[in-house]
């Protein structure tokens, strides 16, 4: 028997995605997987992904809902939204993603409710916060990944101000071996702090 | 709209797990999310899980492969066993694990072939190692949580020796913010190394 | 010959400070000797230590600054204040250090101008810097160190509005090993952020 | 007043080093005062440094022992012993430190006894470790910088079996923040062990 990975199941080698050199990412796969997990997505849920870049945490939310479940990704720079979008056909789910040319929070006003919202870290983190909370369900949950010490902060004072539940913050610090002759060198990645919440 | 987490998709809080006093673990959310995405699971799959404990992974994994997969936990401790068991069926489960009380490697013999197998770190580590690649398909795939500086380069070392391919070490420091009066108090977990390999 | 450590040069093991079960520190020593080194102190210096605590990086920073040099150091703790001079006595630094009761920054009124501060995070840090500032020469130096998630980014932001210069945050991860029958077990401590600048 | 950091105290900002791009190092500053610190030096007190690369260490131990003192380093590429060289002049500590062209162990055999040893990570580390507890005094310190996975652990086995006391193993992982236009992005430096020990 020989085992082969298919392609259907969250948890994505950072490898397989499709990148452009202007755009950033994908995110990690360690800090992808505990993304999603942190968004506690139920199969059939409905995920906005705010800035979705190359497209790996759109297309991992897209595996976790199954084919019954609903993504909206979008992104302000068009190269991004093409990378995306070949990405979610490479991994087969654009039955169940739209990706949308548009810059937050002012693009995310045609996207439907949701059970859960992907925010990137970003200079208009606190209005780009008041809007998702009006396109989250009671109990939706937000979750945030950030690269910079200020936005970590302002992601849990503005989620605290707007009365979001269960605030919790997580610092990811990953290094990876690199063989070389004489052992394994442990290489890091910028740590990333990623904060998620539960809508009241 | 309220949304509930229905307990059906990888990806679980750690509280929602039965524990017990003389029970390690479970194995943190975090770390349970990147492990599962290292085994590079597929629906439908069977996974051993060696040294289940508390049955953190366990559970992941049978959420992981859906009601197609089938799940294999082994603990030598008799109360370790009783509370994976309890785990699964707390999270529905049931109908595709099968936990026994056994010491690896022995206790692994009777054990289908799979097509990822889980290992805690171990001082019977090579041993265990040298087995489970017995009881891996081609192209199956070992993931190993080491928190000893020792069973991480053993790993590395006896995983090489057996022939294993792509071995990928990524070693992740987790920390999580508690609110006190003042504002988030970041506060450090161990820090573990996750070993994964292909077997040829 | 057989080499022992003498007490007169920084650096300094934790289990060499008296403690207080009800004082926090000492600062644990990876995080002193990098505090102090941010600090750039040079023999016969003068040095302001903020909330000294259990009085650990006020001994180091006297050990840094030799006989010439001169620390002063303020706790609203009067048990913290007694268990710094303890310390200060036993490591026979009290020749050149004043430890005084008081609280932040209202305290600091009788201090002299000084060539570097060092601060602990504190909710009224922003108040402390403003003050702070005057009590250092130009081009002197202040070391805040931040538990907290928004002490840290606090610390920045005030620091960057006062005009300080070389504003450097650095943070820190330690993890050390414990051994025990299997191994050496990674055992992590809380992270902390060095915000360290210079003043115009 | 105006402070101006007189180069003569422990604790150097990596960019006064003087560098060459086919020498690795300096050692950064974090880890070097770490490392200086895990050595508990005395003033007058004797140091050698194997693999002195860029000499990043030598001059701090040279700082931290005084003018009573001796640093012996030692690397197998002369463009090394010319860069710490250079450094070892321009911080004005040529008097008490001597720069040998060498490999270890062979090379360490002139050099007097001491009451610690640096020693870099490397593929001959147990050999070294045997030659240098030979060049240390009776609870003389030796102090390992690993940057591999695998010699991490072979430090700790080897002095373990050398009969050395205290091991001690210290994993220090650090980011340092860049200022970039919408804040600070904490970029991660590789995490290093750091593993000490005295000589019975």
């Amino acid at each position: 028997m020989v085992a082969i990975w298919n392609y259907k199941t969250p948890g994505v080698p950072d490898e397989y995605f499709l990148t452009d050199e202007n755009v950033p990412g994908p995110t990690k796969e360690e800090v992808r997987v505990i993304t999603i997990s942190k968004a506690r997505l139920n199969e059939g849920d409905t995920v906005i992904d705010v800035g979705c870049g190359t497209g790996g945490l759109t297309v991992e939310a897209a595996l976790q809902v199954g084919t019954q479940g609903k993504i909206y990704a979008i992104d302000e720079d068009v190269v991004a939204v093409k990378v995306t979008q070949s990405n979610v056909e490479k991994f087969g789910v654009q039955d169940r993603v739209v990706v949308k040319h548009g810059k937050a929070p002012a693009g995310l006003s045609d996207f439907p409710v949701a059970n859960a919202v992907l925010v990137g870290g970003t200079v208009d983190l606190r209005e780009i916060l008041q809007i998702v909370q009006t396109k989250l369900v009671q109990n939706g949950r937000v979750v945030v990944n950030a690269i910079l010490l200020e936005t970590a902060t302002m992601a849990v004072d503005e989620l605290r101000k707007l009365g979001f539940k269960n605030v919790d913050v997580t610092n990811v610090s990953v290094s990876v071996g690199k063989q070389i002759k004489s052992g394994t060198m442990m290489l890091a990645r910028n740590p990333i702090t990623i904060v998620s919440a539960l809508n009241r």
